[in-house]
């Protein structure tokens, strides 16, 4: 991992230890760092590229409410159930149906698409909805303890977001009116990380559980990248659109 | 599907008529178009671009057995299954262990990778592993029909791999000690889909899992071609290879 901190492998990390690791799985492989991140932060992406990433990236969020009701069901704690469901919350909103899913519409609408277009998901690239559904399989196919450690990206999305706020600001002023998602995750995200983070120091017992907990990150780090890859690959060059994909109608 | 026919969509489809929906699907979905197959067959992959396909596609190769098994263990009857087992045997190879994936291995050798770069499966592109899983979710969670049908992209494959013979032995002759696994396909494949045309045609029992069917095979096609983009973006520009996965130690 490239660390720098002398612990043999079979001993148990110290919460300190377990942390820098996860850092620096971050700090290597979050998508932060990914080409199409950097191009949208120069401000080079045009409004139909911004469509395409709003569109494919809707999927993804459709889907966290039910990865968290994956991750739900694999749990006989109530207090921990209750704890974990406010990213149910989080993203369905309450009876008035405001939530990170409805913000992310918005922010798609601010892109110039209609709710009609996002909503039923057709259009979005199938390497996208490989991703997210093996996104899906993990927390449904894992122990509680790597269904949340997949989770701890949020340890590294605060700053993301922050960055992008400013620069969507900067060069995309059309999606000012769409920021309410992220401003919201400015606070849901830090929150949600520590609570994980402190859960995975916590139960993972041995050294080989804190191994998985961070191939659980690493396996996470790649599934938003991969996302990134599809997208990148499908709408910067010409020509690469997948048969039945959305193709943007402005440039 | 814009086949030209005029059957109204609830009515029956004639045999005849199914199997021109399918090859419809193939003529505008299957990954022959592909622009990395495009390229390839133009002379225009470097080496190290046909190791990382060869890399790559070798994890496809590597699961086909298995989905086959869970396809086998979704039918009842025991002459389907003496005949489906016959795929098995095709990929997995004899007490002897010459079978397709053994083939796959020389194929990724003549391109100038070792088997125990290729054999672990380390470095293959998270895009590419979630397509490949994709195709064994969709069998294992399907019907025996779905299951079937999914497997019809082999209606298509013996021209692709009739021409990639052609052009390998013009553009890429330090492939050509490793075209057995092609060469065993052109025969196999064509076999495979007749009687998986056939078994579609005669169970698909309603226009509704007539359209199940059609909409497997969709399916299969768009996983075939998310493999492509996802080599085609990491490997034919640069600076897009994904942390972890295979660079190539050659141009």
């Amino acid at each position: 991992m490239g660390t720098g901190t002398v612990t043999p492998a079979t001993e148990m990390l110290s919460r300190e230890e377990l942390r820098d690791r996860l850092l620096a799985v971050g700090a290597g492989r979050y998508h932060h760092q990914h080409p199409f991140h950097l191009r949208m932060h120069e401000g080079l992406l045009s409004r139909g590229q911004m469509q395409a990433w709003a569109l494919n990236r809707y999927y993804y969020q459709s889907r966290i409410p039910m990865k968290d009701a994956l991750l739900l069901a694999k749990s006989e704690d109530p207090a921990f159930r209750r704890a974990w469901r406010k990213r149910i919350v989080d993203h369905d909103g309450n009876l008035d149906g405001y939530g990170g899913i409805e913000k992310w519409i918005k922010l798609a609408e601010a892109a110039g698409l209609s709710p009609d277009e996002v909503i039923p998901c057709v259009g979005v690239l199938p390497g996208v909805r490989y991703a997210v559904d093996a996104y899906l399989a993990l927390v449904r196919d894992s122990p509680l303890l790597v269904a949340v450690a997949s989770s701890l990206t949020e340890l590294f999305s605060r700053d993301l977001i922050s960055l992008r706020i400013d620069k969507m600001r900067m060069h995309y002023p059309y999606m000012v009116d769409g920021l309410a998602y992220f401003e919201g995750r400015l606070t849901q995200a830090p929150e949600d990380a520590e609570f994980a983070l402190d859960y995975v120091s916590t139960h993972a017992g041995n050294r080989s559980q804190q191994q998985q907990v961070i191939g659980a990150l690493e396996q996470k780090c790649a599934i938003l990248w991969a996302q990134l890859d599809a997208i990148d690959y499908a709408y910067v060059s010409p020509g690469n659109i997948p048969p039945g994909c959305f193709v943007p109608q402005c440039d």
